[in-house]
């Protein structure tokens, strides 16, 4: 049975890695590197980078990152789908290189959060997976801000943009919200009242942008920037804390 | 005015740490090392060893960190209080070292997720706060079982043991919750059809202990596990996913 490492590598700076992640990316004995397209080009270069930086004669096998149909009405049919495709691209990746017995995936951010690709080596099957954990872009959110998460001894919901924006942000819910994978700023429908934001988006990378305040003032400002910084980048990737109430910063 | 940098070393392995973790504890010129009593004195060990093993030239000011008056009826303010006296403490072990600029502060975990040490710095005052995450506990669960911590696109709740008793797990809550800060095995209070349990105490460390199943016939197994390890060790730290429904392991 084959190895595979699933490696965390943070959200773009190479210093992210932890050393267990680089000390398994040297074992390895190919890297599977996705290609998910030119808009995001630099994801794939920022994998060739961390191979050369630590484990430069490694072998690769690079592939290109099927793309979901966003268009299917079932959204978990459609990701099911997606899933099995991907491993399937996996496998064939693979199929040239029968005596690679350990493959490294680096994975950005962390394998366990809004990642599949645990799922999908279960799909993909015959491999003994390995998770190495990583940064994830809540952890670099609030280390960029030097805040704590929660407040002292309070829960967090940590949810997606689609789900904030079709179920809101109820009165029972935690008073601390982490958004993630949200391409609309769904916040812009929330009641700003006593409601405060951090944002950041590229996280750890130099193009990192970083802003926090009242989500009155600071919402809209953020939308203004993100829309400006996606132009000017070709792609985005950034994340959110929600807090409402007095102890906003506690 | 001085730097503090708050550097996240995860739960325990040496190797937990990040690349720019490393690099930051040498730029430093003095460790803060808290010592927190005969019965976790391990603790206090891993972070020397983690100053001995990457910078071992570095100065050290090792301080007995107060302990929280758990007698107090009111939580919040006896967390205040606790607060004000470890940044005394802080200030204290300081004294003798007015030369360092660069204090190091080995945060166990990530400094952002039920650790106070970023509000006490700013309690503390007089530090320019850079924080370098660390891995945390949830993250190396989920790596050691080789999960995802979310369903797909699903959210998922934070939060601690007293609250989990406190507050039980309406059903309008997600159905993935990360239970942190249980000395009491609460999930015993829940009704366990159809929820499913990953545990796993000394997480990253020779004496890391992981179990799962339905939590009906795994929760017994693990108050029993836990109990044992803990009389075996004088001490334990763990933590535990719960998920109820058909999709528990998706």
């Amino acid at each position: 049975m084959r190895d595979l490492f699933l490696i965390g590598i943070g959200s773009g700076d190479p210093e992210h890695l932890t050393l267990a992640a680089v000390r398994r990316l040297r074992e390895a004995d190919l890297v599977l590197i996705p290609r998910k397209g030119a808009e995001k080009a630099d994801l794939a270069g920022l994998r060739r980078a961390i191979r050369d930086a630590h484990a430069p004669g490694i072998a690769t096998a690079e592939f290109d990152l099927p793309r979901r149909d966003a268009a299917r009405p079932d959204y978990r049919a459609g990701v099911d789908a997606w899933h099995a495709e991907i491993a399937a691209a996996w496998q064939a990746a693979l199929l040239p290189h029968p005596e690679a017995r350990r493959i490294a995936l680096l994975v950005w951010g962390d394998p366990s959060l809004y990642d599949s690709t645990p799922r999908i080596a279960r799909l993909a099957g015959g491999f003994r997976v390995t998770v190495v954990p990583g940064l994830t872009a809540p952890q670099l959110l609030t280390a960029g801000h030097a805040i704590p998460l929660n407040a002292v001894g309070a829960p967090v919901l940590v949810t997606t943009g689609r789900r904030l924006r079709d179920e809101g942000w109820p009165a029972d819910a935690p008073d601390t919200v982490v958004v993630m994978l949200d391409g609309d700023c769904v916040f812009q429908g929330l009641d700003p009242a006593d409601v405060s934001i951090w944002w950041g988006a590229f996280l750890g990378m130099p193009e990192q942008i970083l802003r926090a305040g009242p989500l009155a003032t600071a919402g809209p400002e953020i939308v203004a920037l993100r829309a400006e910084a996606r132009a000017r980048h070709g792609w985005i990737m950034d994340t959110y804390i929600l807090r409402r109430g007095a102890d906003r910063d506690a």
